[in-house]
């Protein structure tokens, strides 16, 4: 463990700790600032390291890896703008909940302010953004200080991990020599052997055991009987990584007797767990109060996650008169329409498992039926409606298809504005073991690639990702990472020339600005992506066309863009037609 | 001026006083929460506005503009991750002192922190890189709340303009609807015309009129005597918009016989001064201390701008023995060597103006002379090298004869790592039309395409952007601009497969982890960008080609891609080759 200077002393020292830490792979940017930590990371035989050029979409990468696995992500990047550019990433892993762990580089603590080039305010760049933010001190071949190193990093591991797990932000200033060049009497040879070589056995320097929020057993009682009534829901938003105990759940449905209502991102909209419960995914295209007003209101709802990706559903929970729980291990209010009555501060799969075990179940099989043949109602209407050929062509039969044809196991990532929509309405439910990711922290268009391609890295899994071409667009850059980091996917690109979601819009009835400033149609073709990224590309213009280039793909090795040509306007009146159909089969 | 509602009334007087105050374009990126202002900039007769799909980009792109004019550019984006991806332009704005005005759409309130979809904590998004934040209040259609508004964006165009300029972020909450549908009552008939419409006669609502730090004339004689000297140097950094005078610095020049020393984005490396000044630029190649060591110290330095780009003559100007003067207008003490011994608070151009008027000129022509001798050899070290044919062909070249080939007037984009060097070390001091800018407050490469394209939207000048592979991909996007906001440029790209100017540095020596975690060479054949934005696109391979090639596109209309393939580690060789060739006649 001997070094040639204290940077690289103190490099290594932190990237061990990374390693014994648990992390396993680390995204890197090139710089040159940050050369202690490159070297150290390239040097570790047990990390492996992603390279991307782009800081934004690198950091958009470690996210979509830590989003799939769960695990803290580092990231490391030079000094000035890189820093910034992982500021989106940030604010979705905030919002998120995704670990991540920010190392920037910075120049030594006199040159701030100084006018001294590529310098600028990293302090506390990503604001509150961050569970934990530490400047560290320049590097000293000095035990205190090589301690405290060591120390900060399982810090900065556990906050990551911690609950809400997010993004924590280390600041690293280091002045020259950056390269392992010697530096005579730089490192003392007889330093201290803990403090640089760290503890036998490859343990952490530090290790931080957490407990998560248990109610008591007689608040737990008072939830379990506020549960014990005929009709209720379980509204499962998108997941926290590591993702929900599915079994958990389904034990809790089962006792109550209550539908699940299962986000595209939640976890529970595919699994053997359907098939023993009531999960509904079509709310979307039916809760409207046309429908929903002669139905009796659930008693209760217990809510999980994010807040629903469905509007249709919010507004249903904003209608209903239920008592509402809110369930978050972090404490956190996350119900934006201020319909709930009580937050429960607990892990909610732990909490799902133990009140399976003491709630008497009360369900009535009438509610449970009635969300059940609505969701049915709805699949049969958007079947029947797509399955004639032509007309079957429109951007949420593109959404059935995957969720249809995909293989087993498979990671899906569905971009936000309208591929997260058409998942929420248009992938029913069903035992597959597929994986939905999206980023609905803070809903996003501008890393979506990259965080497809992220969660790719982290697993075997077949990957697609559905993605519109504004979408696809802002993160082209992410696209080099099937190049460079070697991660195959199947990516299907809902191409209808501009912001089709605003079609969604009252603004769209003002035209002008709506065309220009809204829509904003840009003419592009993207075949040339492909062929500056070396990906496969088809074109498709219909649906058999797309199920046939689909399948081709998924079949074949390496990353494919199936370019699916779409009509924007006239998907959404699809959407609306359907909606209209389903709410009047079920209203009658 | 009915408005059919709060949201339009608030967003059309809001854009009214943008207009107003001499704001003449703004910036939009497509959202729905940002409706109401970018409604009312589409309905405005008088603003011009350019539509960016990728919010980085979008934010380069008026940070180029602002920069080139020296005018606030406004940007507008919705809710979210998309006010992040300003973040790294805010950061260059702040450090470059470029006027911009931030209106990031946010939405009200009570939904902040309540897990609402699409919210994030807007506030403070960037820190203290910003002149000034204000939260607005929601719309209302109240007299107050509208003369509050009016007066808030006259106090933002004017700190966004104050001393020192640069960014101001007005956060911007919307309820619904965003869209000009009519709402009965929103706003009363008899609200007050004033606050409604505005001054009379197209006047802003408030006015600053602001001082200028100006000396005393006592100090001004103690500045002017220290002056007096027989060796001194005014060493012209990187111009803060909108630039110096370069006749009140030719002024100066003249009356202190001293050389100015200009950096080449210091507004003073090109222009008819440098007919009746020695003007010097080629300091870079010769600034060793195996000549400088034989010469005597100059007396005094005087310092304008930020720091020079050239380490080279940061590092001799912390070497020799001299009074240091730092002249900022804002205060800030921009010399990270420590070695400037005086601030002078003053606006450089009329200081120099004044100081030529009372300085008593003991400038030695043998100093001047010494400067001049120098400068020459250097070039003709590198023309003699460079003007024998294959051997000439090194990224250097390639810049050198931009400045030789561009038409007049032009404003000349140099990229961040290797091209901004380049510029400085090989674009020799003349009379020619030609504003040079780059982004060297922050130094970052992420967004130099949309810099030079938003530039170059603001002037008929020609305009070339030299740009290095990385930077070119780390923007890509920043092209669209080309095609959606119509500006013509010749872009060169310095393609020499991944981060050239890690060659510079030690870490060369340490493979690996040079080549895979610093040059990160990528493979990527650039072509297909040219195809998928619609550019003119030829590659070539040597100095000829390149010239035949660059003289094309510039009597050509539209955007061309010129791809100099180079080896940046054979241009690096040619650098320090060319160095010692000229230090080594020098030294004689």
């Amino acid at each position: 463990m001997s070094a040639p200077n204290r940077n690289v002393l103190w490099g290594r020292a932190l990237v061990d700790e990374l390693a014994r830490g648990g992390v396993g792979a680390v995204v890197v940017s090139p710089g040159s600032r940050s050369t202690p930590l490159v070297t150290a990371v390239e040097e570790h035989d047990d990390l492996h390291v992603f390279s991307v050029l782009d800081e934004r979409s690198a950091a958009y990468f470690a996210l979509g890896r830590a989003r799939r696995t769960g695990e803290v992500t580092p990231l490391i990047c030079t000094s000035g703008t890189a820093a910034a550019n992982y500021h989106p990433a940030v604010i979705e892993a905030d919002r998120g909940r995704v670990p991540l762990l920010l190392l920037t580089a910075d120049r030594p603590p006199e040159l701030r302010d100084s006018g001294a080039n590529q310098t600028v305010d990293q302090e506390k760049l990503y604001g509150d953004a961050v569970r934990w933010y530490a400047d560290l001190p320049e590097p000293e071949a000095d035990e205190r200080k090589l301690r405290s190193l060591r120390t900060t990093v399982g810090r900065a591991l556990a906050d990551a991990t911690g609950t809400p797990s997010g993004p924590v932000h280390l600041n690293c200033p280091f002045r020259k020599p950056l390269e392992p060049t010697p530096v005579p009497g730089d490192v003392p040879a007889d330093l201290d052997s803990l403090a640089v070589a760290g503890r036998d056995g490859g343990r952490p320097f530090v290790t931080t055991t957490a407990g998560v929020p248990r109610l008591d057993r007689a608040d737990l009682g008072r939830v379990a009987e506020a549960l014990s009534v005929e009709r209720g829901l379980i509204v499962a938003g998108p997941a926290d990584p590591p993702g929900v105990d599915a079994q958990a759940l389904a034990a809790l449905a089962h006792a109550t007797g209550f539908p699940i209502v299962a986000d595209p991102l939640s976890g529970l909209r595919f699994g053997g767990h359907t098939r023993v419960t009531t999960t509904v995914g079509g709310y979307d295209g039916y809760l409207d109060p046309r429908v929903t007003d002669s139905w009796p209101d659930p008693e209760v709802v217990l809510r999980i996650g994010g807040s629903p990706t469905s509007k249709r559903l919010r507004n249903y929970l904003a209608r209903v008169d239920a008592r509402g729980f809110v369930v978050d291990p972090a404490g956190e209010w996350r119900e934006a329409s201020f319909r709930a009555t009580d937050l429960v501060v607990a892990d909610p799969s732990r909490l799902a498992a133990r009140l399976a075990e003491v709630v008497s179940g009360a369900g009535d099989p009438d509610w449970r039926e009635r969300w059940a043949t609505a969701d049915r109602t709805h699949r049969d209407v958007v079947a029947d409606a797509t399955d004639d050929g032509a007309g079957g062509y429109f951007e949420g039969a593109i959404l059935a298809d995957v969720a249809d044809l995909a293989p087993e196991p498979a990671t899906l990532v569905v971009s936000n504005s309208n591929p997260v929509r058409d998942a929420d309405r248009y992938m029913a439910p069903t035992d597959a073991g597929y994986t939905v990711l999206g980023n609905r922290g803070a809903s996003g268009i501008d890393g979506v690639v990259s965080t497809a391609l992220g969660a790719g890295s982290a697993t075997t899994d077949h990957l697609s990702l559905v993605i519109g071409d504004l979408a696809y667009y802002h993160d082209g850059n992410g696209l080099l990472s099937a190049l460079r980091c070697g991660v195959d996917a199947t990516i299907v690109l809902i191409d209808n020339d501009g912001g089709g979601i605003f079609h969604r819009l009252p603004i769209e009835s003002f035209d002008p600005p709506f065309t220009e400033a809204f829509r904003t149609p840009h003419g592009l073709d993207f075949e040339p992506t492909a062929d500056f990224y070396d990906l496969g590309y088809a074109a498709v213009e219909d649906r058999a066309g797309f199920r046939d280039a689909y399948a081709e793909s998924v079949a074949s090795d390496g990353t494919d863009v199936i370019d699916v040509r779409t009509d924007g306007e006239a998907s959404q009146r699809t959407r609306e037609r359907l909606v209209e159909e389903t709410v009047a089969e079920l209203a009658e």
